[in-house]
């Protein structure tokens, strides 16, 4: 041990220190479960949140819920989103319904768009930390951090034993880490996390320190801030985030509306002629979430509204003026608040690939599109196996600069995304074609369909880098970050034209070809943190396809890849396109695609067929893929199931595989 | 309180009390639970099952755990049998398979065949009693009856203070309650449940009786005895199984086998030339249940096979013999256990209409179909609602007859398909057609084909009854217990063509008219203890319909059936068939159909839709259902699903509906 560590006898050390337990943080936190990680995850809240918040789950969220196993209980509590109406005003100045359009374009997913609160998402995830770190992983909550050390002398040695972040923690008593709720009010708001609030963090400290104990100090060798829009820790760091608030105030009411309004249970967007527009959202258990704009208070000089004016009398009362002449009120209002739109994107993700910085720590904007959950999850979602992999000592160091490369990028097109909704759904319809100052209703209907894509959250394309192989400048195609590889290996696109190398690996029905079960192939990549070698055998009844895919698996079977340290970090699937009856697991596939153990028998769980199931159809998967029936190819995704490599199915595509692994893993 | 009662200051009272927590008592337990019936339920075990024992869920228990909330569970833990394999021996003697048939008909059902031990089984009915009962019901276990007494002279007062039976129960220590394995063996077997043990009740209340207190006495207004083959509560009753014990020998291992049988993951039947049958059930966690039958095992002369003759060692051996040349081993057995074939079925099901037999309890059979278990908890099933109304005062005690002419003809009919089948498996191959001693291949296909709509337990077909308002004889219908109704009501089975008085609702895909989400109908018929009332409105458009459908509705709202004391058991549901977005819930759609609270609003989850959906297709709810789309119906179910009554959309249709009612509530 160093010197200057022994100087320190009380701090302990952990692996990774995470900040802030909300969906971000807790998502971090599942994937170091996964990966046996010493991790430690503190939040200055004394408990979690039990209403409002974020609350639309949207389809590349689910998967990945899917892939760590509890998206049907998601699934089974929210309520579904179907249709989208939208209501304008007619030449009469009276809302009427103008469009209904199916909520999530139709065919993209096995999901669909999804409403549930965040303080069950927040269950679901401590529930699987719970059984994953077998109950050694817990959310240390009325915890937050007071002071951050970087040793930047040693933040470039990634060896194991090197602890370069020193953390002060201060523990809260249970008075301290509750909020306070806005206007007296008996109804639970969310003013305390609003950006028209001020941060309490600097209050929680001081009033803590005037009292004796209580802190503790810690030394880690990564820290990531899932800790909010006021990110304490992005603050350590200096990091600004980038943009400005716009004029546009919004009240969020989650009520049980009476109503005579006919489209309640639907996702609806209202454009009033003069009073402004809502958005209703249906959730579960009768309850309805409106965004409802508040027309009548302004920012003040400071370009700030004044939050003591609302309260939810007021949001209702806009929301009436809005939904008129439809009539709408409430006995039970579960939650509420209210926000000022603003657009902004941090500059920096990462401090050296030491600190990172997730979630709304690095991008705040409008929640009318149910983004921000979904992307700070996805933020973290892409950090963790990376952080996973580089702590366990599997993958180099320098895989953690994708972290910035892909998500800043995608944070500044959510921005841009938003900016430009934003301003459709805030702006006054347009009275008629000469109305150049208000919105076209067409505008925004275009807007909102085009818009439904990027939401899904399926249409995220990664640059290339020592992750994603394929053509083109990685600064470029990412935030600016040079993250390319060293190795210059490009995947062959089009042996899976619709499998794109920097997307997630698309989903199609599969049949077990063991016990002819149907899945979802994308099921079969669970979120196990292991990369995956994806065979695509094609016609294996073919002599010539089985020379081919014999070569690969020989090549295969004796590569360092499947050697026992790395054999938990790359797994072998197989899908073929013989006719299910015609093959047989053990005669025509080499043992490597479904070993033997010597306890267990074989594998009957990795080799799979595109064929016609008795109950549940064909979809004709190959095509789905854009792969070659009788050829086939070989397809890499990452943990993240996004994918990384295509070559073709034989020696010297197997080349390449190793070719791309050299760039990641530590040889 | 009567005097006699006084003299037993020391008794407390249940409603129910339960002998046997197995799935049967705890299918009961689950009704009570959502009945907020005050019960008990005991069981001499002091612990749940973990491995073995029954493991097929069929299509209808699926249906039924569905109705519960928890077939999801079922859904994902359990493996899915998917296709079933026949095995027999070729005119060389040697095994090879002859045909592949789907495990369950295509279309039957949204389920399919799953296996998953019993063990997680009883696990999702303790949760769900758990939540239920707000933690107030839990199975005693280490507790079993010693004395039955019941007071005949008040059996058929059924008023709410009348608790006629009296039991004597005595707490067990945790060694008592422990069942010693055979053999010695390290695994766990299931021998001291088999019918080849012998009963080991007496041996634990004597070894008990020995050591001072631990007696309780209870009192109770009805007892249902789930406790097993070896039925202490039958026993007291006097009453007999009818039926005799085969020759056949069968053993049971839950292994991980290590094989070279290309079809170990499929469902299989095999027979071999001389060396006997096996079955394969693939089940959860790579383990598979053989089912092998023993030839070389014959029982001695008082017609009972010596067990300690049977151990993991001699099953293998056997199944080698019937499987080679593949070869067939193992390193790791979860459990086994061995039985002798056995068609019985109970003389009575019930005493009185106060004391009640359900499960293996009155009947046992072969394991191999998988039917034990589910029938088992359909018996509790059928029970448990009409306890639960009986109890509440809200039905009439005449309908709890209805529990043995319903399932004990049942059981007789799985007996009469249980005794064909299992000849037919246990029956040697013939050679050829010559041979006519031994089984033709070809019948025995035959026999599973249909034996498959019988096991999937979609058939059942219940007689007529004041439950069942269909023509014919209650005697003939059921299993000779006359359970005619006094009312002389006979629904109009032609309105509903396809949804067949005395079987199952039927289901198929519906939209929710509010919010467009797809549903299985069914899934609307939650077991929650309430009837039915299910409108199929018809073409709503139509003025004409309308006229009819506002009748109708005129004469439900204003009916004593929705009164405050019935509307917990008696609920409305609509399905029509216009357009769903031509119609709106409030404009088009009277009160009743969906009912404003005036704290929560309309209801919004009462009204359907036969209609296209976005992602899920259409399949035509009306014609599924045998529904004029334009002048619809009206269809009653019970509590658990049956059809009940069918009638016209109209005035009169509703008179008769009210005739239905008047049959089976009390006034």
């Amino acid at each position: 041990m160093a010197p200057d560590r022994q100087t320190q006898p009380k701090a302990s050390q952990c692996d990774v220190i995470i900040v802030g337990a909300g969906p971000a943080g807790l998502m971090l936190a599942t994937w170091l479960s996964h990966y046996k990680i010493n991790t430690r995850i503190v939040d200055k809240r004394g408990s979690k949140i039990y209403a409002g918040q974020a609350d639309g789950l949207q389809l590349r969220s689910l998967e990945i819920f899917d892939s760590f196993g509890f998206a049907d209980r998601a699934w089974k509590e929210a309520n579904h989103m179907v249709e989208m109406c939208m209501w304008n005003p007619g030449s009469d100045g009276v809302i009427r319904r103008s469009d209904r359009v199916p909520d999530v374009p139709v065919g993209l997913s096995r999901f669909k768009q999804i409403v549930l609160h965040q303080g069950r998402i927040e269950r679901f995830f401590l529930d699987h930390i719970k059984k994953h770190s077998n109950d050694t992983l817990r959310v240390e909550r009325a915890v937050l951090p007071e002071s951050l050390r970087i040793d930047e002398d040693r933040v470039a040695d990634h060896s194991p034993d090197n602890y370069p972040i020193t953390v002060q923690l201060r523990h809260l008593s249970e008075d301290e880490a509750k909020p306070a709720q806005s206007n007296g009010s008996n109804v639970s708001d969310g003013l305390f996390r609003s950006n028209l609030a001020d941060d309490d963090t600097e209050d929680l400290l001081a009033s803590s320190r005037q009292k004796e104990g209580g802190t503790e100090t810690v030394r880690a060798k990564y820290m990531v801030g899932c800790d909010g829009a006021h990110s304490w820790t992005r603050k350590q760091l200096g990091f600004e985030l980038e943009g400005e608030p716009t004029d546009y105030i919004w009240g969020v009411l989650d009520i049980i509306p009476i109503t005579n309004f006919p489209d309640i249970r639907m996702r609806c967007a209202i454009h009033s002629a003069a009073a402004g527009s809502m958005m209703v959202i249906p959730r579960e258990n009768k309850l309805v979430r409106l965004y409802i704009q508040l027309t009548e208070i302004k920012p003040d000089a400071s370009g700030r509204a004044d939050r003591s004016k609302i309260t939810p009398e007021t949001i209702i009362t806009a929301a009436q003026k809005i939904i008129a002449p439809y009539k709408l009120r409430y006995e039970y209002c579960d939650w509420w608040t209210a926000y000022q739109i603003g657009q902004r994107v941090g500059k920096n993700f990462a401090h050296e690939s030491r600190v990172f910085l997730a979630g709304d720590a690095v991008h705040t904007h409008s929640p009318k599109a149910g983004q921000g959950m979904n992307v700070s999850m996805q933020d973290a979602y892409n950090l963790g196996w990376k952080l996973g992999l580089v702590v366990k000592g599997v993958a180099q160091p320098s895989i953690l600069k994708t972290y910035q490369s892909e998500r800043r990028r995608i944070a500044q097109d959510l921005i841009d995304f938003d900016h430009k909704f934003s301003r459709l759904f805030s702006g006054r319809p347009a009275k008629d074609v000469m109305d150049e100052e208000g919105v076209n209703m067409k505008d925004f209907k275009e807007a909102f369909l085009k818009g439904n894509l990027f939401a899904s959250g399926l249409s995220v394309d990664y640059g290339t880098s020592m992750l994603v192989a394929k053509p083109g400048n990685a600064a470029d195609q990412g935030d600016g970050t040079d993250v390319s590889s060293q190795i210059h290996v490009i995947g062959k696109q089009a042996l899976a034209s619709e499998t794109k190398l920097g997307m997630r690996f698309p989903s199609f029905q599969v049949l077990n070809q063991s016990d002819a079960r149907a899945w979802e192939f994308q099921q079969k990549l669970k979120s196990d943190g292991r990369f995956r070698i994806i065979v695509f055998a094609g016609n294996v009844v073919s002599p010539q396809q089985k020379g081919r895919l014999d070569s690969f698996c020989q090549a295969l079977a004796s590569s360092p890849l499947l050697a026992p340290h790395l054999v938990t970090h790359v797994e072998v699937l197989t899908l073929h396109s013989s006719k299910r009856t015609e093959v047989e697991l053990l005669r025509d596939f080499p043992d490597v695609l479904h070993p033997l153990d010597a306890k267990t028998g074989w594998d009957y769980n990795s080799v799979y067929v595109d064929d016609v199931s008795y109950h549940e159809g064909y979809v004709d998967a190959y095509a789905g893929y854009g792969v070659d029936r009788e050829t086939g190819c070989v397809v890499v995704t990452r943990p993240d199931q996004y994918v990384g490599y295509i070559d073709t199915l034989d020696k010297e595509g197997f080349r390449g595989v190793e070719a791309y692994f050299r760039g990641i893993l530590v040889s």
